[in-house]
């Protein structure tokens, strides 16, 4: 069978805090799983510090075998955000005001208050478009291929939601989950057997401890509906022919 | 002031479940804070895909720039578990059986469950040293500074508690977190002032929602105990000045 060259992406997490082990990241499985409905892979995902030298490689890295890269965190008005700038830097071009961005940010926050930090926010990379932001006005932006976002969780879902509608996915990935009570070891080498007989199916195999049982949870992945039903279909057969129990769950992700 | 080298470490999160959205990463904030407590600061997290490029390049690019590096995921017996291999090709050596791993994982399964799948948990890198799994006897393994691990939290907090006395850390990076209502729009200038005044202090800011409430966090960090505490005294009686109340919380990460 001929397959598409999936879409993919990469996502760069910026962030101390997420390294430092203070803040469990949560965009990662909000991104990777939006780009999955929308037919987009996420094939990387890069945590590093808030250091330029350090996000402009991981941007440029990623920009290259990515369709998409999205970056998370730096983009507010204090010191330690240094996205744009780095961003900037990345792509070899000069970090100007944009007067929308100014615009929005001197309506938000009263003349008063739109001091020389929050102006800050209004400068992002020559020839970037804004990336809406509805929960507190300081824009992303995109520049190319690289959307660039907030690192607070509530804001960032709000602006990926806004350019959703710019990315082009290609079949999205449908899923099966089959829950068993065997262990792996007692059903991988019919497992891989079955993989081989399905290489359009990306099969995979995670042992759970759900509701206090051991057991293993066996994901089957594939752009292709039909081949999926009957891999799900062998799959259950091949559990129970080992004595187990299948069970199918409701998992989409 | 000089500073010593901080020790530095890289963190490869292997798995397409995380890349899918459908499981949320938890190594990483163990990680990245038990190294802190022994002094090494994780620099860089790279989550891949099961795919032997993806995990040998990544092993590569971090253990040429980092002292430690740790990888989570891929060890079980199951086809889609294939860290050893791809670690074994980083490295440029075959992947042998190890006799003393084949021997626990004998003993923990029995020899009549002990099968071809099983075996195959006992195949690691030639050259490298086991890594204890008190929890399901599979092991890990390190190969010069690499330590590799099972990607189950539960598993993989005990195999990185077995290894912690084989780290070497530098001075441990103590911190300060100062809770403030003001907004980070608003202390923006003193704080980037505050932050060329304290050099060997690190000086992050982290809007927060805690208790419905919004505010600010910042975060002093220093490998110096008396540098810190005067940088946060200086770092309170800034926000202070500028109108708002300052408390600090009972943070050590």
């Amino acid at each position: 069978m001929e397959e598409a060259k999936p879409v993919t992406a990469g996502l760069v997490v910026i962030g101390n805090e997420v390294l430092s082990g203070r803040t469990r990241d949560a965009n990662t499985q909000f991104i990777g799983a939006s780009l999955n409905d929308l037919g987009i892979r996420l094939t990387e995902v890069r945590v590093v510090a808030d250091s330029c030298d350090a996000i402009a490689e991981a941007v440029n890295a990623l920009r290259a075998r990515s369709d998409y890269v999205f970056t998370t965190g730096g983009i507010g008005p204090t010191h330690d955000d240094i996205t744009a700038q780095c961003v900037a830097r990345a792509f070899g071009v000069e970090l100007v005001c944009d007067p929308a961005a100014a615009a929005l940010l001197e309506r938000h926050y009263g003349p008063e208050r739109f001091n020389e930090s929050r102006r800050r926010m209004a400068f992002v990379p020559e020839g970037a478009t804004l990336i809406e932001n509805p929960v507190s006005a300081a824009p992303g932006f995109q520049i190319e291929n690289v959307f660039v976002m907030a690192g607070i969780p509530r804001i960032m879902q709000a602006m990926f939601k806004s350019i959703a509608h710019r990315l082009s996915g290609g079949a999205p990935l449908l899923s099966k989950t089959i829950a068993t009570d065997l262990g792996e070891g007692a059903l991988a080498a019919d497992l891989g057997r079955l993989q081989d007989d399905f290489p359009a199916v990306e099969i995979g195999s995670y042992p759970s401890t759900a509701q206090g049982r051991m057991g293993v949870r066996l994901v089957l992945r594939s752009t292709d509906r039909e081949i999926l039903e009957e891999a799900g279909a062998a799959c259950q057969a091949m559990v129970v022919s080992l004595g187990g129990a299948a069970r199918e769950l409701d998992y989409t992700a």
